[in-house]
């Protein structure tokens, strides 16, 4: 699993930071957090291939998160692109999509485009993947949010090879019982449990992406034992009040989250444009005096779980 | 009065080249053409304040040259403007600026945008600027479109003040009157006329803004002995019959306008991604054998008028 940020200011670009839109990558597929004006440029640009796109998940209908999204699927339709694209968020986002795929008139797609709004309470399952799913908590911002998760189905230990091998175990279904569990006794008498040759079950990787946001119960709850999440750090702590009453979080407050949580990893995102220049420094240092090891996202971050 | 080309691809950006957009420059006034999705990114990147904008003038309503709007005003909004900006474009624009502004919610910006929708035969004077006018006639495209020309107003010819003085033309109304064109004769019995002490007259500097369109009478008129053509240049030979069905221009017919019109510059731009990398070569020669001094756009190329 591969993440992407694509961009990393909130409200308004500045020179080094683009809009909000962060991509995870996995085995074949491509899928998109949130769609800021520039997402299509950003893409190109980091060399994210568009064909693997089926699922696109927006948090909430400002602008800085959505504007992108008539231009990537004008740009996906004339990449004669036939297979569905499915667009996930809140109550809304249906007019919004509409309206920028039917304006100045409606136009006939060479792909369906299938909508799935959710309320602004969901909390549960949006979607079941290939290997994975996505879960969905609500955020606490100015209008509706929503937060997601990644999550790989685990996978059960690694049968070793070289060790059945060396104990007699015949191929064919006497492993399979292995895998699932069974403990078995060959023809020799030989018993051999499932702890001797398959070890231990591999969780699956995990993702969760919750901005715009003040601190809240569903950023933690997504974020528990997370591999990686993805929080935005508007503000420094110099900004705390206004943080508080635009619903927004400071980097020491998402920090807080991440490690209360249990996440392994997090990466701060969605700044301020003040923080654009050295002054992200000060904002790095109230993360770390929280959560060390804290990433602070740029334009095109790559990082690998 | 300087030209910037913000964007050059047509309907999808590429890694080189972003969507439509084009700014004219002139005495702390900027003049926004279009406003593709990425303009403001572009308008950063090129380092063009924004906040000399009061004008930008649409073409036509497909993506390409208007999903930028939203993102430019919510970020004009976050810079605390608050003078009027003006919004020209054809029938329909409206509707599009307000959904918006007013998604998902309606919102009191800061400061007002009036928006001037034209009738798709509209052909004359936009506005009225300062020291320039901005004329528009019709274009030939898919949906209705409208080409553009900035005149500036033509000045009175440069008073030599030391050819007067060596004529012994004393200060005051007299010099007033030679300005006016009036013949006069001095206290000593000298007859001075205009033109021993007036220039000719300055001819007001002009650019001509032609996209999306097939040729047409329209970009034509326009272009008649324009200091410089903005023409949309998307296909080369091989695809005219494609241009033609689309309503668009190969270059070597933008050049052909140019050179009937008598422009003393071609900018030829708004290239289909086909041409992204060393085809566009092929391009610019089929251009050059009609109009040899043209120039092929790329982003962020400045032109001096």
């Amino acid at each position: 699993m591969e993440i992407v940020i694509l961009g990393t200011s909130s409200a308004a670009p500045t020179l080094r930071r683009g809009l909000s839109g962060t991509v995870v990558i996995r085995e074949g597929e491509t899928i998109l957090f949130d769609c800021g004006e520039g997402t299509q440029f950003q893409l190109i640009k980091r060399h994210i291939p568009r064909r693997k796109f089926h699922h696109i998940l927006i948090t909430h209908l400002h602008g800085d998160h959505i504007f992108g999204l008539g231009g990537l699927i004008s740009s996906l339709n004339l990449s004669q692109r036939e297979y569905p694209l499915h667009i996930h968020g809140p109550r809304g986002i249906a007019r919004f999509v509409n309206f920028m795929t039917g304006f100045p008139r409606p136009t006939k797609l060479g792909f369906e485009v299938r909508v799935n709004e959710l309320s602004p309470r969901f909390e549960g399952v949006v979607y079941e993947g290939a290997g994975y799913r996505v879960l969905a908590s609500p955020l606490d911002h100015t209008i509706p949010a929503i937060g997601y998760r990644i999550q790989e189905h685990d996978l059960p230990g690694r049968f070793d090879e070289e060790e059945a091998e060396r104990l007699g175990v015949p191929f064919g279904p006497i492993r399979g019982r292995l895998v699932r569990g069974e403990t078995v006794t060959l023809d020799d008498g030989t018993v051999v449990r499932p702890e001797d040759v398959v070890g231990p079950p591999r969780r699956g990787k995990s993702v969760a992406y919750c901005l715009d946001t003040a601190p809240c119960k569903g950023s933690l709850r997504l974020a528990r034992d997370v591999d990686v999440l993805i929080h935005e750090a508007t503000y420094a702590d110099e900004f705390e009040g206004m943080a508080h009453d635009r619903k927004h979080t400071t980097i020491r407050q998402a920090a807080t989250i991440a490690h209360e949580a249990g996440a392994r990893r997090f990466i701060a995102t969605h700044f301020s444009t003040r923080y654009d220049g050295p002054a992200i420094a000060r904002l790095e240092a109230e993360g770390r005096e929280v959560f060390p090891d804290l990433i602070v996202a740029r334009d095109g971050l790559r990082v690998e779980i």
